[in-house]
């Protein structure tokens, strides 16, 4: 581990992949563009995929598994979609390798050559709904409710672990439905579910919006999405949930017939999150000294490090130490006693603030003479001491305070950093501040251009609200019907 | 759903393929080879899954997740695993697509060739030891104990839902250790829990052993293996467990430094199963009507179906239903209440027999007023009446006697087919009944190979006892140490 890593202030992007590396979440291979997600980058993982799994569940949604491959002229049936994913994937074209002429290594098979080349999938809408075509005769198959959780693949050529890697894991939903409406509401309902998990597990604030027609995903009619700020002020679009209208259905030629005999063509959605959001995750709460986890997600929420000289000490702590981690454990928290003798306390102290463990216990001789321990609270780094009785109680309070304050503190960074401006000459002199900002806009794909080359900033989102204030474009001075989000993002 | 589905004894492939695709398990994709695996299949393999993760990470073992895709260069650092794996596997040559001349569709970019091709992973030793060379330096970074959750790729021009696909999700474990007693024990512990997991949640009976040299995985020193038989007497490789040597070490350069400062190559293992366990849990239990499912890994435990003519009586029997339900949930039974009103009960009886529910309850008026239930089960068909006051109490009795009945059926049912043969005239007279032929062998390649040659039956294992019974080979007269299995495999 490097002892002293990268401040945010001196370089934000290499705090970052200090971070990365020394909290021991990833790693860039050596197969260009891919990473290896660690041990504990994937317990994090682990974590956020089975609280989504149980929140799709919830909601009626059953997983499924379609193909890797996908051939190539499926991708042409859909022709935004085509246009959208086919620059960037990865094409298999042979089946087969053999022995080289030297017997020393192996090459390609040209006889082995593909009729169709197939694609790796960089998104399943077209394999699903060439399956759905043979699910769905009637009203009585919908809706279909699918999930699939899976590595998919985007060509990339600069990459950064987490953000954007050419393999990364993610869930798609796919839906079927009889009516625009139903279709329209499940769309709403699982950015509702992203909403949700971004606010309360990973204690990320979120912006619930729609993305303007230029940023929609390739084939949609409407895209949703949550928008989170991270720490340098950039925008990270954290979920999207799109209504697809029948386009997939119209690509794939897959029509039900309704409860009077009529046909019509099926109503689609689909939504995905990706191991993105670890990348969200990390830039949301961490500091200088390391990750910071918030302790829903966390895989170990609180470790006790014994500190001792004699193995008698070291025999009467542990057992205090065990006891409490015995009495945690029941109540359903992740508790690790680190008792290696091989390490001092100082390395491990430093080890588990870097891996952002939530509590920290200590005990030493003095402590265990006076029935307390003494808890560091990694997000606020304060130190106290507690009573070996109260403990218990307090402990599992003292987790859910440091969640809590984690969606407080994000959020009053927020805050702070979100921006009402009316003039495009005080737009183009902040933007570089970080920061979102509330601005109108004339609606126009010429005007979000124009900003975005004058500026790099996107519209993130047109958020959701219940009181749209209108006013004129800070760009053309046309009619705005509200605000909506200007920022540089990930 | 097909009303008169093939039985075993017609055609047992056939049945196989009928079960798969009316029990909505799976099916075959039109990317040839891949298999979509349907909501209902995939909620079992949920199970298996679940199960075996927490019987890994019991054993000490954590996930992570290395990349989809293997340099061409790697596959031929170890000599004998290139042989094994190279000749059937997917190539990627290219990473972008453009629009063809007319526009109409999509052909693969010449100019985006890959100086190196990529192999979709077979199996991922060599790109796990290409970055284990990073992780270990010395004594003090071992053991690692990774396993992976992830798809696979191996080129099958002729395949079976399950049994063989050229996609399959699977697990494997790739394990580096200090020594080889290290590493022969976990390669050993794996295998044991393997058994664990086929006997006591498969209700799948099976044998232990080893594999043949020629049998063996390529790149391994020694292959252990689970067998099981199926109904029609073949045997199925259920799981396997690699003790790999230090050669992946060697082909990867992973030295590390022990106590005293001597380096060397690392010990290493790998292990798996795969989706072809859901194919072994369908031919181990099912019947001419449809699937059998072991409690412990059905999606649905307990289904209740009421019947009824008036509203009121619905109302009623639901509310009684219901109340099981919820009783028998809170103990933690996957128990569904089918009340929909469009679909009759005869219909809901044969849907849940096809998907091998284990306990189906019916109820009636007559039920409903002397307070009782009606309970099928799907392994025996038995059907009896409970009172309503014990369903539950008992049914959670019943599930665990039913996962108990289907391994002793299953186990019975290998006994009557497992024959000691002593001749090869015998054996070549008997091999074609199916089953598992106990015969002498030479311990010699040729004989195995003549064996196969003539019969087309294979040694499945080398079966660990602890009484060898020393003869004479079947073919040959020579000395043999211990009887060995002999049959016809998936």
């Amino acid at each position: 581990m490097e002892k002293k890593a990268t401040t945010r202030k001196e370089d934000y992007s290499k705090w970052y992949n200090d971070l990365v590396h020394n909290a021991d979440l990833a790693e860039h291979s050596d197969v260009k563009g891919c990473m290896i997600i660690k041990p504990y980058g994937y317990a994090i993982w682990e974590n956020i995929r089975d609280i989504l799994d149980r929140m799709f569940k919830e909601t009626g949604h059953s997983n499924a598994y379609f193909p890797l491959f996908i051939p190539k002229s499926y991708l042409s049936k859909e022709a935004s979609h085509v246009e959208g994913f086919a620059k960037e994937c990865a094409v298999v074209t042979h089946y087969r390798l053999r022995a080289t002429a030297d017997g020393k290594g192996v090459e390609v098979d040209p006889d082995a050559k593909l009729q169709e080349e197939l694609i790796i999938r960089p998104t399943s809408e077209t394999i699903i709904w060439n399956s759905y075509r043979n699910w769905i005769q009637s009203y009585r198959d919908l809706p279909i409710l699918i999930n699939q959780w899976a590595n998919v693949v985007r060509w990339e050529m600069r990459t950064r672990l987490f953000l954007r890697t050419a393999e990364f894991l993610w869930q798609e939903g796919h839906t079927a439905h009889a009516t625009q409406e139903e279709a329209v509401e499940e769309t709403e309902q699982m950015l509702r579910v992203y909403a949700d998990f971004a606010e309360n597990y990973m204690a990320m604030p979120v912006i619930l919006g729609r993305k303007t027609p230029s940023e929609r995903f390739a084939g949609a009619e409407d895209t949703l999405c949550i928008e989170a700020m991270m720490q340098d002020g950039k925008a990270l679009q954290a979920g999207t949930s799109h209504f697809l209208g029948q386009n997939f259905a119209k690509a794939f030629e897959v029509k039900f017939a309704d409860k009077h005999g009529k046909q019509d063509f099926v109503w689609a959605t689909s939504w995905g999150v990706s191991t993105r959001l670890m990348g969200a995750l990390v830039m949301t709460h961490s500091d200088d000294e390391g990750l910071v986890l918030p302790p829903k997600l966390a895989p170990i929420q609180v470790v006790a490090v014994p500190i001792y000289k004699t193995s008698e000490e070291l025999e009467q702590i542990e057992a205090k130490l065990v006891a409490l981690g015995q009495s945690l454990k029941s109540k359903g928290i992740r508790f690790k006693y680190d008792g290696d003798d091989n390490k001092r306390p100082g390395w491990k102290f430093n080890e588990y603030e870097v891996k952002g463990v939530p509590i920290r216990i200590a005990m030493g001789p003095r402590d265990l003479a006076n029935g307390q321990l003494e808890i560091a609270r990694r997000d606020t780094k304060e130190k106290f001491t507690l009573s070996f009785e109260s403990a218990e109680t307090h402990i599992p309070q003292l987790l859910a305070e440091i969640q809590q304050h984690l969606f407080e503190r994000s959020k009053q960074f927020r805050e702070q950093h979100t921006f009402e401006v009316n003039s495009y000459a005080e737009f183009k002199a902040r933007i570089d501040e970080g920061g979102f900002f509330l601005a109108h806009w004339d609606g126009t794909a010429a005007t979000e251009e124009l900003v975005k080359t004058e500026t790099k900033a996107t519209i993130r989102c047109i958020p959701f609200t219940e009181n749209p204030e209108p006013g004129q474009c800070m760009v053309t001075g046309l009619p705005s019907a509200q605000r909506v989000i200007f920022a540089k993002a990930y």
